[in-house]
């Protein structure tokens, strides 16, 4: 498959895609369901295949979990898919209408991107939620998953898009990639897709990022930030600070970084540093915190910059709620960074200065997402402050387009100031 | 002056320059037009040596009308100001509030981008107004101009730049760039440039958005297209198009090619040609175009990607409404197309698949622009369906961030069913 031609085609079969009737976007959610819940036996043996590649290769119990698509996850997509055919439409929808001369008409509508590029990690649930995205906002898309879910991506893939096109969308609706050297291919057609959207590693995302012209929407690192204001509830602080670090550790939304008001660092870093042994995590400090309380001394300034990832958390001491959003704009990845405080003062500094999608107080920075957001399933994670930020949901799919309706206005009448504008919106 | 040390700082102090009041951005643009109108006669003088420096280089007569900056252009620029800083602040505006669960309330509120880079041509006026724009939505900005309007801009700058510190804005708000490989540094700096918006030729567009990993916004090619529908008011049509080429024929918006629909192509293409003739414009044609009137014919499909921008129009004939959007989608540049027509169903049909930014009923093309659209003032046109699309004003240069205010919630009770969500929006 040439990916170019395909994403051409797929370009130009766009806005049939985009001008099909939501009745008809909806009925191919409910009939990809349908697909999906009647051949599910074959579905469940491709992902048996995809698991005994695992084994054979040895990967972690931890990744296979996510490889696996059972009984419960097919529930889940189903689920997902009906409650998508049930949202509102959010194709056509009138964003401003306004007279600009006596039967001169400017309308702002929403229409989708176009045609968008997905690349996502081995996990069959992702392909089902992210074609479904795809559809339900009129977007055309090239999807290429893990390669470790190979089998049943392909399984899944081709009921989707069996489904799709009998229930009326244009054959060039869903494309799906399969070689890994077709992300390089894809890189190059800036021309013909609108949008890239890769999910992944910080290094695989960083890759993509930096090989291609087309406008890239995700995030690379989740430097995640809790400042502990001298005016915190330590008690609180405490869970807080655990659930982010610990509840779900490699997500990019759990906490890399604890910022200790000066004036309780000497009482706190203590009771941290044991809250935090007590849940197996690893403390590490800045000079100075690491004279308050027995941990590995931070080496340099450079690693407040790093994602560990890992049950490893760096703390730092400084002084007050401005210096804090200082060292979080400086070393921070804007992502999501949380203030806990009873100070409404300090939650004003914080909130004002902290350059972030998500700004918190009191609560953890593992809220970051656009489930817990209530946007339904979400497409990814933004730290880019163009086009949308923070979790994207159908939302981040969409763009608008401006209609004029006239009866043979011409700009010189305007420029001569033979006819003037009266902007009056509708 | 190195540019990326300076943006690092600029970057840095972003966050301050976000957070001002917006009375304090206000009274800075009032003490701009303040300080502007106190020393106009610096600038008038400033003005002149660029215009004597203008007819030494041999700048043609067009151009140094774009170059002076008098009486009457200083006055639109004081309105402008002064408008401006009547508009309701963009800055903090609450564009979600949700009720995640008892106590725990999301907020997404507007904010800025942080730190536009503006390269733009050589007009004064583009200055006073682009540093303006900046000021009111609380965005730091970098800005390169025009080099044969150096001696003016400095003036200007300088005077801006002093009334902005002195109402209060960090003086990391604005920086000029004024050499020309330091545009080469602004496009390394994507880790502290949030956007950049060139304005300028097609070539130098390109060239910036070939050389840069920040997100552009703005335009290259402007081949924007006027359909004839068989069901077209003809005399309307040559009025309208006529417009569309010679109002402001070197405009981005300025019409290109003209397709025909078949069943009337006889009869129009020879009125348009006269009609053409009469304005001074040259009409080519596609094979079969070039058979029915006679005019130069368009070589290849190719010269229908190219915009002219000059008294040059090509004409090709389709079979409808439907057919008309395929070649504006496949040649044009998703700027903005017109279709000519009596008939709802053939409008229906063309502003569906056309994929532009501006798809126009019976108006000229030459509407396309942000004071036409009732803006005010526009920083650009973009053809980018990502962030901003068509003529951009102030709401291009926002973006959000999420607020979530809470009471000590983890997610882990939230992941156990120990509480839950209930989404109510405020």
């Amino acid at each position: 498959m040439n990916i170019q031609e395909e994403a051409r085609k797929m370009k130009l079969a766009s806005p049939r895609m985009a001008s099909t009737a939501g009745e008809v976007r909806n009925a191919a959610l409910l009939g990809i369901a349908k697909a999906l819940e009647e051949n599910k036996t074959a579905i469940f043996s491709a992902n048996a295949e995809d698991l005994a590649a695992a084994d054979a290769a040895g990967i972690s119990a931890a990744v296979k979990k996510r490889l696996k698509f059972d009984e419960g996850k097919l529930t889940a997509c189903l689920d997902g898919l009906r409650q998508l055919a049930e949202l509102p439409d959010p194709v056509g929808r009138v964003l401003l209408r306004r007279e600009m001369d006596a039967g001169l008409i400017l309308t702002k509508l929403s229409c989708p991107i176009g045609v968008i590029g997905v690349i996502f990690e081995a996990r069959p649930d992702a392909l089902v939620q992210i074609s479904s995205l795809c559809i339900k906002s009129g977007n055309c898309a090239v999807l290429k998953g893990g390669k470790e879910t190979a089998r049943t991506n392909r399984a899944l893939f081709m009921l989707i898009h069996a489904a799709a096109v009998e229930a009326g969308l244009p054959k060039e609706c869903l494309l799906q990639a399969e070689l890994h050297n077709e992300i390089g291919e894809l890189l190059t057609c800036d021309r013909d897709v609108d949008l890239l959207i890769p999910r992944g590693s910080n290094a695989f995302v960083r890759y993509i990022m930096d090989n291609t012209k087309i406008p890239v929407m995700g995030h690379a690192d989740g430097i995640c930030h809790i400042y502990v204001d001298k005016d915190a509830d330590q008690e609180k602080a405490l869970r807080v600070i655990v659930d982010a670090k610990t509840q779900y550790t490699a997500a990019c939304n759990a906490v890399e970084t604890v910022l200790v008001d000066r004036p309780i660092a000497t009482e706190f870093l203590p009771k941290l540093a044991k809250a935090l042994a007590d849940a197996g995590v690893e403390l590490r400090g800045s000079r100075e915190a690491a004279k308050i309380v027995p941990v590995a001394e931070v080496m340099d300034d450079d690693a407040f910059a790093k994602e560990y990832l890992d049950l490893i958390l760096s703390a730092a001491v400084v002084d007050g709620p401005a210096a804090a959003a200082e060292h979080i704009n400086r070393f921070g990845s804007h992502h999501t960074d949380s203030i806990l405080t009873e100070n409404d003062v300090a939650w004003e500094v914080f909130r004002a200065l902290v350059d972030s999608a998500g700004v918190y107080r009191n609560v953890s920075t593992r809220f970051a997402d656009g489930f817990r957001y209530g946007f339904g399933a979400e497409v990814g994670i933004s730290t880019s402050k163009i086009h949308a930020r923070g979790p994207v949901g159908l939302d981040g799919l969409m763009t608008y387009k401006y209609l004029i309706e006239g009866d043979g206005q011409i700009v010189g009448d305007y420029a001569s100031g033979k006819a003037a504008f009266h902007f009056r919106d509708l």
